[in-house]
Parts: C-alpha cells; structure tokens; sequence
C-alpha cells in the first residue's frame, strides 16, 4: 500500500542465473542512483539455478531504469518496473454463481484492490446476477453453447485486445476454454478451482469429495496454461467438513474458501508478488 | 474422559434403518432400567437411509442389554456396548520414521488415550529408533524384503491374533501390505498417509506435491481396506507451505501433521466415536 | 436445509435438569405421535447441572406439542418449536465500514440465511455506503451524537417494535449502546468484535493488536449484554498476520475474518443452534 | 538447513537506520569478497524508521567481517556472523509437565533443531517425567518454594554461565521468575504462555478460558523480559475448542498447541531468523 504522503514507490521484479554479483548490482544500481529500498525479497531456487527478486523502492525510476539495463545486460537478467500505485486493466468473467465477481468487485471500490475492471463477461445474462456492484463496468453477455463457442472465444479475445486488459480473471466461468484461448490467455489468466488440487480435478469437485468422504474442502487459485486444472499454483485453503455435510453444503461452504483464496491470488498477482517458473510460482508475501 | 468420583460410563453404538421410534425405543429402553444418559449424538444418513447414534450413559449395564436386545430386534438394529474405561489392545507398526510412534506412546503414558500396546512390530531394529518410550512393551523386529514378505505377514497375523488386539495402528510403517493382510486387517486397522488423499496417494507423496508446487501439505488417517489409500477417512489436517520449501522441509512439517493427525484418529477410534459405512466414516467429535 | 420435496421440519429446543428419563420422555412424546427424529444433538453440563437438546424432526407439530407439554411439566423442562423453513424477522445495524452487511445481505439473497431483513439502521447516510444491495429495504439514517443519543435509541427501539425483528445484529454498528438499549436488546441481539476476546477489548483493537506485536488477529461473535464485550461468546476465528502488518493492513485482513465471523453467528443463531446459560453459550454444529 | 555437499553457509543478521546504500553497501561488501548471497529477507520498519536484513551467504566469512566493519562505520549498523551450522548451548528447563520437553529433546535427536542441550533444570526429579529421552544430558533438580527461591535462581544462573548457554527456554517450567532472574536472562530466554496472549494472563489460563466460555484456546511463545507475559511475541497459534471442553480436555488440547508453538519459536530463534525492537519482534520465515 502505497504511503500517499511520500514519493511514489515503485516495484521491481528481477530474475537472473543465480551468480555472486547480482544482488550487489542491483542495490548499487538503485542507490548509485539515490533510490532507497523500502523492502526486498529474494529466492534462489536450487532446481532452477536461478534467482528471483522483488524489490519496492522509491526515487527517481528513469534513472533507475538506466542503471538496471546495465545490470541486465552485464548478468543476462529480465526485469520490470511498475508504479506501485498504477490501477491495472483487469476483464473479470463469471457464469450465474457469482459470490466471486461481487467479493472482488466490494474489495476494488473499498480500494483493497488495484484494478480497474474494464470489462465483465459472463455467459448468463447480467439480470441472473445476485449482486448489484456492476454500475457502469461494460458487461458482456457471450452464452455458450458447443456450436457458438468458437464465436465467443473469438469475441473474448477481442474484448480482452481491445480493452488493454493485462490480466483476466476467471471467477467461476465454469466453462472449459479451448486449447486456442487457454493459450492466448496464458500467463495473463487467473483460475479459481473448486477444490484442493491435485485431488479432484474436473467437474463436480464438492460432489466428488462426498463421494470419496473427505474430512476438508478446498480451492485453489492458480496461472491458466494451456493444460487445465494443472497451472502453476498461486494459493490454496481448506475448511473442515463433517460427515454431515451434503453436496449442497459443501457448496456452501466452499464459496466462503473460494472466494477469499481467489482474492488473495489476484491480490498477490496485482501486488507483483508473483513469479511463474514451469508449472510452480514464486510467491513473496 | 470419565469422571472417577462417579459411575462407571457406558458407551452405546447402534445403527439401525431410519425410522419413527427407534430413538425413543432406545431412551426408553435406557430410561426403563434407571440408566441416565450424559452424551448423545445422532445422524440419519440420507444416502443410506441408515441412522447412527452414539450414546454414553452411567447406570446398570446387564439390565441396559437385556431392554436393548428388545429394541435390536423390533428395529433390526445393531448395537455394541464398551465400558469407557476399559483400555484397548492395541498392535502398533513403525519404520524408521517413528515421529507417530513416539507420540503414540507419550499419549498413552499421560493418560491421553485408552490403550495397551501389546505389541510394537518394526521392520528395523529397535536399536534404529529414535524414541526410548518403548520400555518393556515387547518389540518384535521384522525386516521385509520381497521374498520374506509371507513370512513376515504371518508373524503379523500370528501377534495380532496372540495378543488379543483390537486395533492395529501403521505409525509410519511405510511397507504396502498384501492384499491378504489388508482383508485381514480390514476396519480394525488404522493408517497414517502423508499426503492429503485424495491427492499424491502411494510413495514419495512429499516429492509430488514439491513437483506439483502446491501451496500446503496434509495428512489422512483412514481405516485400511483391501484398496490401498482408498479406505474410509476418519480426519485429515493441512499445513501450510511456500515456494522456499524443498522436499526435505516438506518432510519435515509434515512430520507435525502426520503425528496430529493419526493420534486425533487414534482417539476418535478409541473412544468409539466412529462408524464405517461403506467407504466412507461418521466422526462423533 | 429443509429438502423441499419432504414434509416440513421442525426444530426443538429443550432445557432441564440433568436426569434420567427426559430424553427417553421427548423421544417418546415424539415417536408416540408418529414424528421421525431427523437430527439430534445433546448436551449435559456439568457446571449447572442441566441438559439442552436440539432436535430436527418431521411429523405432526400440533400433536408434538401436545405431547411434549407433558414432558414439560413432567420435567420442569423449557422448550421451543419453530417450523426450520420459517424466515425470521431481522434488523441489521451498520456504520460506514458495511463490509459485514454486505456480505450478511448476499448470502441472505442467495439463500444461506434464513431471515427477512425488515429494516437497516445506519450512523451515516444511505449514499455513504459502498454496497448496493440494499434494495427496498427500509434504510433508517440514524445519526448519533452525544446529545441526540437518547433520542436515537428510542426510535432504535421503536423500529425493532414495529418491525416485530426477532434479531438485531450489529453488523459493525461501531457505537457504544446505552445500558438501557443494550438491556432491550439483551440475548436477541449479535454483535461483531474485532478482536479475539478477552484480549484487546474496547475500541481501536487492531491498533491494540499492532501495539502489542501479536501474531496473530480475530474477531468474535457474542450475543449483546448488559455487560459490554462481555457477551456470550458464539463463534471465533482468527487470521495469521506478520510484523510487516500496519495498522491498515490488519483493517483489512481483520474485514475477512470478520464477516466470516459474524455470518456464522447469524446462521448458527437462525437455524436455532445456540443456548446461552450464564456467559457461555452451547452452539450444536 | 546446510547443504552439506557445498560451501559452509553464513547467517548475516543487520539492523541501521533506514536510509539509501545500506543494502547496496552490504550486498557490495558480500560480493566484493566473492560472497554468493542465498537467500535474503530485508524489512524496513516505519515505526522505528530502522531497517533489519537476514542474509544467507557463501564464501569467505573472515574476508565478508573485514568488508562489512566498513559498512557497520559507514552507517552505524549492528550485524553479527553465525555459521548455519553451528550447534547453539540450550539450557531447558521444566515442571512435571513434560510435553514440550518431550517434543524438543525428540526433534533435536532427529536434527530439527541445531542446538546442544548442555543442561535440564527442573522442580521435579527427574523421576517424575515421563519422558525418557533425556540420556546422558546433566539434569538439575531445584524444587522451588518461597524460601529456597533466592538460592535455586542463583543456582540457574550459575548453570548458565558454565555451561556457556546461549538461550534458556522455560519448556512449560511454571515458576514466576524473580525479577533478578528475568533481567539476568533477558532476550535469551523463550518462553511458552498457554494462553494466546494477551488473552488470560497469569495463571491457569485455560480455567479462565473456560470460565469466559472462549470458542478457541491458543498458546504464545515469546522473550522474557522484566514484564512477566508482556515480553516480545515471537508466535502465536490457537485450536477450536467447544462448549463440551472442560477444563481437563483444554489442557490437553493445549498441551499439542503448545509444543508446537515452542518448537516453532526455538526453530526461528536457533536459525536467526528474529530481532527484537522495543516489545515486538521482526520475524523473517
């Protein structure tokens, strides 16, 4: 959260071949150039041989900018730099259960959310909503159907293009998107899945974990990739259950774990907190 | 936990078809022989049309079975009556890994659970233990290899059988069973598996979920059935992990699970506060 | 959940004096009038000596009740029966922070809760409120100062009068009742602590909490009392936070465990699950 | 954990105040030695207006201590040097309660915890434990009362000093310390308060939580000061508990808190990753 009385704040992402050297040239590139880091997280991950930073800091960024590019260059790094306080261009999609889309849409307004949501697309139409939160966000009525799937996907990407949407948020499409959208979104798409993945992947997860007799529900949200339910993990949690509890409870219950587990992933995403590596993410809370 | 300044306690389970009376019949029966009941707990099964109850009560046992052979008949109930004091036999197996044994037998020596180890089976010598709780409890070294393995299975079948236990409990005991010990040890057999089932059942499910990047591990205690990792679950826990954990931490937090998990099992069994219906288990907190 | 395609439930509560043959008595009065138990819960304390039971059955309810006032004067016992599908009448009562009314508002909408909210009560005005899900529902503009108290909190007690609420939940009403309106109120009305109580009672908790360096923030659920955050406790749940936690960032973390708090209140108190004896509550899951 | 197939790892821990170049300072010093920097945690406190920094670094320690006594003049910084490796001297103490003994002794055994314990002190002979995995290590029977305090304490202190300890953790030991004593062992010394503090303060805490009707119990390891119960957190956690937990059954629920709170304490104290600032801690996971 950015402090408004002080200098804007700005957040680095840096990763590089972990090597002696990087660390210290990008502090001494930020203060070289009179930056001060507020906070700083790091990893190096032994599977990868490589190193991931996050850095928050305040100064003058172009300067800073020219001083990391050298840094880049002289250790092969990828880096970028945000203005902490930029609002990101964020399309929500959503079917007719929708306690996701209302959750994040009360966190946006309350300004717990950095976002602008610049479009909404659902495949029922915005009267078979609950919530009431929509205002004046464009809301795009795309139903599927097998023959007109093509044709939606195809609006969807245009609305995504067209809007400048840097991240798309499924919360609770409930439609499987195609190999050709699941790869255009991936990487820019978070998921939020029904249950504690890798168990009970697919359709029906609560009617799934009646079935097997589990003792906790959960949901996980997680990096769209082109193979479903299998995309890097961003958060998960649970909530205990009993043998009491039916499907329709366990529904109940997993909106509660569904929607704050899918705010807290895009919380995480908006905040840069998030680094991808194969099929695992970095996550600097 | 009973109170000894006071009667002697009774714990009741029954099941029988749900249907109007069968509860009556059995407080009545109860209530008719001056028996007073301290505890209760119900649930009617809508899947199978069953109902289950647990009851504790203090007052004359023979005469509370004589009115309750009344009522298992007019309902075609079962029931089974146990003295809350009365200490269990039970048959403990371990590895090498004998975190959850070694908080097994601390439980027991301060009273937490109601049991007599008869029998402690390793399949490493006592001497590779960490623990020294075991004391004059007779430990019975049998290493399993492929070709040893019917031997060894029927020395199980043998002390089990010998002693006289009730329950067998794999702590960690990390060899797969045949199916002829599984059927053999089938509901009166209690195992701990290290990961939260349905997800990474069978080995290593620590380096799975490390490859899959989850974001917490767990544990399940479930009653063995002839299908590995498949029997009733009686609880599960979770614990929460980051991108920094590497299979060796993962092993290591897991242990604290592990062992919550399979004593929470463990007492909830004892103290007869679960039913097996099909795969799945009713739990009476 | 009452299943809509069955006879209607009911739902007992009953009181009295630990002894035998009471439940055997409400079993027997039930079953003699041909109703079938659905759900049972029990509980005796030894503390006070009594015994409370809540039961869920199907089944002729005029009847019940004819059989049951024997019981009841047999007994001493108290007792109450409502039909489980009935919606009772609730006022929910907010400040400008509406996150706890919005949330209670959804869930209500889409079926979790069991209540007609016949009036919201507001320190400030309708349009200062984030949320939009109000709809129809009369809004009162109640605004208290120090000199216009007094008059408030008679039309406060008038609104819950005329409205005939059953319920009044301060849904982080965040103003400190006169003992004359808390003892109106007293036993129908939840309030929402941002706290775990007993610790950080009184205003600002989670700036308590960031003075204190705790690990760890919550919130608690209790009916209202005479005796401010003294009430009997109905739920807790807390949130795990960091040094890094300023005072705003435990605001808004403490948001989450607070509406999730408060609506486990209302569902708890709405499906008749809770007794209050003395300043504890009984709560049947 | 070390890597024991590689280079020694060093533990950097650095607090100054708050100001641009500290960490290019540090980080240049590391690698300007040819220090390759693993892991980092850097956090920098508004409140104080002081920055902390956790550093794990291979290479040249001797060189690293040179370079950074330049940094350390530069910006009036604190920092000290461990070897990750390096086994700390731990004085236990304990009561007749002998949970969190038990749990430490055990993952000490199995390499969870880097410590050497040099001494057990306890008010109870050692006859009175459970526990049997105490062995070799010199146990101190000091049974406390009024009259024998001043000499006991004087006592502990000795041991301490001899053995060269470098933390005391009051593994449930259940005497108030003297204020001598607190000062002489203060922020060197863990305790565990099982309550979660500042909730029940003092004694017998889970009989006060009971008597307010809490819906969770929870436990608090934190540094011993001066102020009995008030020194800095380091970890808190809780478990739900219910309206039928008597006094009896929260003890032992408390008893699983607490040991792993403690644990989890001493782990995060052994591994550097803590500093204390005024009545907090900065805990870096």
């Amino acid at each position: 959260m950015s402090d408004t009385n002080s200098a804007p704040e700005y957040i680095l992402k840096l990763s590089a071949k972990d090597q002696p050297g990087v660390i210290a040239g990008v502090a001494g590139a930020l203060a070289g150039k009179g930056c001060n880091i507020k906070e700083m997280a790091q990893f190096s991950d032994p599977e990868s041989g490589r190193m991931f930073q996050r850095i928050v800091f305040v100064g003058n960024v172009d300067e800073a900018r020219t001083a990391l590019d050298a840094v880049k260059q002289q250790f092969h790094a990828d880096y970028s730099i945000r203005d902490a306080s930029e609002r990101r261009k964020v399309v929500l999609m959503v079917s007719k259960f929708d306690h996701c889309l209302g959750d994040l849409l009360y966190r946006n307004r309350i300004g717990e959310l950095n976002m602008d949501v610049v479009a909404i697309i659902g495949n029922h139409p915005k009267e078979a909503l609950n919530i009431t939160l929509i205002g004046d966000t464009p809301y795009h009525y795309l139903p599927v159907t097998k023959e007109t799937k093509p044709q939606q996907e195809a609006q969807i990407k245009q609305i995504v293009t067209e809007t400048g949407a840097e991240l798309v948020v499924l919360a609770r499409y409930m439609q499987i998107l195609s190999d050709d959208l699941a790869a255009f979104l991936s990487h820019r798409c978070i998921n939020i899945h029904h249950s504690f993945l890798p168990g009970f992947k697919g359709a029906k997860p609560y009617h799934q974990a009646f079935a097997r007799g589990v003792k906790m529900i959960g949901a996980t949200t997680h990096y769209v990739t082109a193979d479903l339910d299998e995309g890097p993990i961003i958060h998960q949690d649970v909530e205990t259950v009993t043998h009491a509890d039916q499907p329709e409870t366990l529904v109940a219950k997993g909106r509660d774990v569904e929607r704050r587990v899918l705010a807290e992933g895009v919380r995480l995403h908006l905040q840069e907190r998030t680094f991808v590596i194969g099929n695992k993410t970095i996550v600097f809370k």
